[in-house]
Order: structure tokens, then sequence, then C-alpha cells
């Protein structure tokens, strides 16, 4: 890692959404410390509050990016207190954030190098994204060390639920997202498409590819994030399942 | 076209919506072959799958930017097979999509050489504008000649449904889109305007610009895109029309 | 002010949405003009035609940017007619947009020299963001001095109910923004916290951050905007109130 020139480069993920100012705030803070910084959102409709799936979502695109780009992520239901901020680098790529899981994806890749971020009052989130966060990613994408952000963390936060357990023949899954295709990600592991045949007692058929359904018909199929997906070809199977980020599911 | 030189613009476009990752990650491929590119988004709110929306859409914005522009369009209801993608150049500017019609009216306005970009499996239409589209449009605003990406192709697709047909007294025509203030805008040639009295059979009235409507009345005008636009002084037209992009409507 | 150097930057606030291409259209426009112009959305979806909210959104971002950005800002509910135009520099910073309130809070901040720019011909405000307010504001960040642009405006139009105004006990307020988290900000400044216990006759507590409410409590605040807030811990007050921008609250 020391040594990796940064790419200039500086995405954005949130649960902030586009009608408020808060994500332009936090953009204009960038660029007041660092001018040419170039600024990617990655999306700003995380649920609000919804830290697995802001951590799937970023999980989906960061690695895309060159390296030396510094992710700022801010999904954050903390209210009250001090919450814990963090910065790490690892894989030649910078993350910024709250430390209260949304790293959970990005670290089972990544032997990340890890500092904990002062700050100085309790403030909402929002707050954060502003204050906090973003000077962080700037003081970053500048060319600042990790180290200079602040004290060494060991053992950043990782989410208890971000994968399916085991339950008798089947798993428990959780969906992580579904798309404004319909498709339901889950977090289950691309492996087990061949043994699944029922999705919340709905039977599913495992194909290869989302060309392989028959209309109407609900397939599962390994998804471009390495996860079991959910889908029915022109068609949504979110609404066909009532599914939504968050919900358990019983798979078999 | 020999010479032009790319302005460091890519634009985008797309049926992608802006709540999962996935322009997130076209973006972080092309800054990955590109890291100085500047994105520009035109718009991700196409309908899914809606071909003639985003190939009016697209044609709404090109000609604003400057000589030496890629634009990155990806609306795609193929699924399963190996969907065509292709890369043109004409009047100063580059295109890169799936080859189904979504540069329709862009090549009434310009004499493109185009070029089948290879795609190497069968996956949605999203993964192509990860896997596909944005790596050549890298390519093309990194000064990669055009021919350089693929074999020469002589005619790119067109939608049959791009113009309105007469029928008897009048005109059978599409709304392409709809906008965020309720104006209908159709595919009929402004050149019409002044022979319209009725959309669905409800009266209109041809007028030249948007104030020249009363409040409530429903009025007809060229609109910015050269097309027959309806519309109603501080009201929606789409809504009294109950009409949304696609439909058909029969205007006297 | 004269001598300010423009920072490259350009924001860009409006009620265009984005499913349409009218932000894109003005984008390139500015591109167009100056092809290495940073372009950065503080939000489009101000409600249609909704100054005041207009105002308040684009006055909770401006200042975050760097000395000498240029803040493109457009709603317009003018139909018709030739809406005045304006470019103001002050503080640093340059604005551009109609001269129809829009930069009240603004002008709160900042002793603005101010110019009126030619608008050639009556059209939407849509087609002004493309025609009118992109090319100034590209002349901005390119360096050309704002005389240059037009004439001295020596009162640029602020909004009259900008502010909430004593009636008996208390205040009658307006909402100038409900955020994505159900936060009311009303335009009550923020010394007025203390003395606030009711809202349209709803009992609510002042606290000093959201942290001190208890779970479904509504309660007052001092908001980011130094502002009155009205909010729910883990709920929306926007909601609870049915509250939207744009409405007249009883606050005592």
């Amino acid at each position: 890692m020391s040594g990796v020139k940064p790419s200039g480069i500086v995405t954005l993920l949130s649960d902030f959404g586009t009608q408020d100012a808060y994500v332009g705030a936090m953009k204009g803070v960038i660029l007041r410390h660092h001018p040419r910084a170039s600024l990617v959102d990655i999306t700003h409709e995380v649920h609000p509050f919804a830290v697995l799936q802001g951590a799937f979502l970023l999980d989906s695109a960061w690695s895309m990016f060159p390296p030396g780009t510094v992710h700022l992520a801010v999904v954050d239901p903390g209210v009250g207190g001090t919450r814990p901020a963090i910065a790490m680098a690892g894989a030649d790529h910078f993350f910024v954030g709250p430390d209260n899981g949304l790293f959970t994806f990005v670290l089972e890749h990544i032997a990340a190098r890890a500092v904990a971020i002062p700050v100085a009052d309790s403030a909402s989130a929002t707050f954060h994204g502003r204050d906090v966060f973003a000077p962080a990613a700037a003081q970053l994408v500048g060319g600042t060390p990790l180290e200079r952000l602040g004290a060494p963390v060991t053992t950043p936060a990782r989410l208890g639920d971000a994968w399916a357990t085991r339950v008798g023949e089947g798993w428990r899954a959780r969906v992580l997202h579904c798309d404004r295709f319909g498709n339901v990600i889950t977090n289950l592991p691309a492996s087990s498409v061949p043994r699944i045949h029922a999705v919340n007692g709905v039977a599913v058929r495992a194909v290869r590819t989302y060309a392989d359904g028959s209309g109407g018909e609900l397939v599962v199929l390994a998804g471009s994030a390495s996860r079991v997906e959910v889908a029915i070809r022109e068609g949504s199977a979110a609404t066909r399942l009532r599914a939504a980020a968050g919900d358990s599911m019983i798979v078999t």
C-alpha cells in the first residue's frame, strides 16, 4: 500500500437520497480541500439506515475503480453519542465511513490497515458526512498518509448477518438488495445455486443466465456479485416474492 | 472525422436507474481505463427496456456537447444470445451501445461510420454496460481509432416506429417521453403543429409558446426537440391525457 | 472580488428532475464553452416551480464549495414574457439564475454585485437553463468578468416569505423543505427553539440534538441550516405533521 498514488477519484455512496442538499454539501467540502478531485456517485439511494444493503452496493462497485481511489460511504443509523469513524487502506484502495459494518464485504477481499478518525461532537450521520468523512476523504485523495488521520484500529466492525446460515436442509438468507429490474439479490454464495429448489416455499429453477428462464418463471442464478439472485425473465421477482432489502427468506 | 481529438468527456444514458450500483460499476471501468475522463450523466431513468424513449432522450442532449465527446447509451431488452454491440463516429461525436435502434435519431443527423464490438458471452444488458460498452467508450475517449474496436457495420439498426404515420386525415403517433412538467412529447414533426386540432379525440389549440396557453387549456406546440408537444400551462398534459412513453395516440 | 480566480467548478440546482435530458443538455452547453469545467449537482429535485425551497437548498450547500465556484440555479415558474436573468458575484462566489428571489438567502450572507443577463426571446424556464444560464455560467467559470455579462442590477429580487412572521404569541412559519429522513425544516431562525412548545397545535419538546428525543417523540431543534427543524427520532416528522415544502404552519 505504501506508495500507491491517489487516482484523484473519490466515489460516494450514502443513504442521503438526492432530493436534499446533503450530498452537494459533502462534495463541496471535498472540493474545498482538493478542488481537482473527481467525484463519482455510486448511489445515494441506500434505504435509510440500511447498513447491510449499503455494504452490498459498495462491494458491487469499488473494485471496478482504478488503484488509488478513495471510497466514501455513509450509512449510519447512529443517533446520539459519538459514532466511531474509520479510514482504511488495502488492495490499493482507500475507504472512509462509519465503523458500523458498512465495510464488511470489502474486508473479505482486502487485508486492510485501519485508523479511527476523531469525531468531535455528537451529531447526526448527515453532519458526519460533511464534517468528518468528507474532510478525511479529501486528505486521502490529496496524498495524506492514512496513519496521519488517526490511531490504528485492529478490528473494524463486521455485520453478523452478512451471510446466510444453515437451517436444516436449507438456509436462512437475507435480501441484500432488489434491483431496478426486480432481481432479488441474496446473501447466499453463488456456489449454492445448484442445490436450490424453493424460496420461501415457492418453487424456483436453477439456471445459468437470465436468458435460460422462460417468461414468468422464477429462476435462481449466480449473479454478478457472486451471490444467489432470484429473477423472472421480463418480470419482477421482488414483486412476486414481495421481497425487500433486509428481509429474511428461507431457501431450500 | 479522422483527426477529431477526444474531448475527454463521456456521457452516459441508460435504463439502469440510480438505486443500484450498475452505473457506478460502469463508471469505475471507464475510469480504470482512462482515469482523467470526465463523466456526465444524461439520464439513467429511461423506462426499463424502452429503446424508443432512450433514443429520444439521447437525441435531446448529445449535440449540446463539445466535438470529440463519447456518448455511451445502454437500453437493451435483449435477454440471452449474443446481442450486437456497436460503436459509431460521425459529426465529430462518438457513440457506443447496443445495435438495437437506440441511435435511430442520431443517425438522422450524422453520416456515421460504424463497427461491431465483439461480445464474448451471453449475459444481461447490465453486464454489457460494464463489460462491453464501458471499455469501448474508454478506448474511444483515450484516442483509440474507431476501426480498432471491431469490424465495419454498414447498416446500424433503426426503429420502425420512430416517426408517426398518416392515418386518413390524421396521424398515428407515439409518445416518446413525458417530462417532469407533464409535457407529452410525440414523434410527430414540429411542422405538423398548425394542422392539429385534437389528440385522442380531445380538442387542442396550436400555440407558439407555453405562455400562449390559458390555465388548464390543452395546447400543442413545436417543442425543443423539433417535435409536437402537448402541454397545459401550469398543469400536466400527461395526466390529463393519461399518456405514458410508448403509448400510441391518434392526432387529427 | 475582483481578481478571484474561478475554481473550475460549476454547481447545478434546478427543478428539472433527473428523468429528462434537460440537465444533460445544460451540462453539454457548459462543457461546449468550457470543456474542463467540473460539474457538481446540488439537487435537481426541487419541487416544480418551488422557488422558496430552491432558495433554501442552494443556501444549504453553496458556501461549502471553494472560492471561485459558479453556482447555477434554475427554478422558474415564469411562463411567457421575458424573464429577467441575473448573474451575481460576492464572497468570492458566483451565481447565475432567474431574478425571482431564488438568491434571497444567499443575499443575506454576501454583498453582491449583480448584472442582468440579456434574454433574447420568450421561452420556458427549461430553455433558459440551456440557452441563457448555462452559457453565462460557462463564461464566468472561464474567467469572463461579471460586468461583461450585462448591465448592473441594483436590487436583485427577494422573496417576501423568506422568514416567519410574528402572530400573537407565536409565529406563522413556512416549511422550507422536508428531507429524506422526514425532518421538517422551517423558516424560523434557530434562536427561537427554546421558546417553542407546539407546531400546528401538536406539542413538541425543544432539544439540542436528534439523539435527545425519545422514539416517537416530536422534537424541535436548531438544524444545520440555522433554522428550526421539527424531527422524530427514528421516524418522520413530515408524515406525522402531514407537512410539505411550502406549507404554512403556526408555531407557538
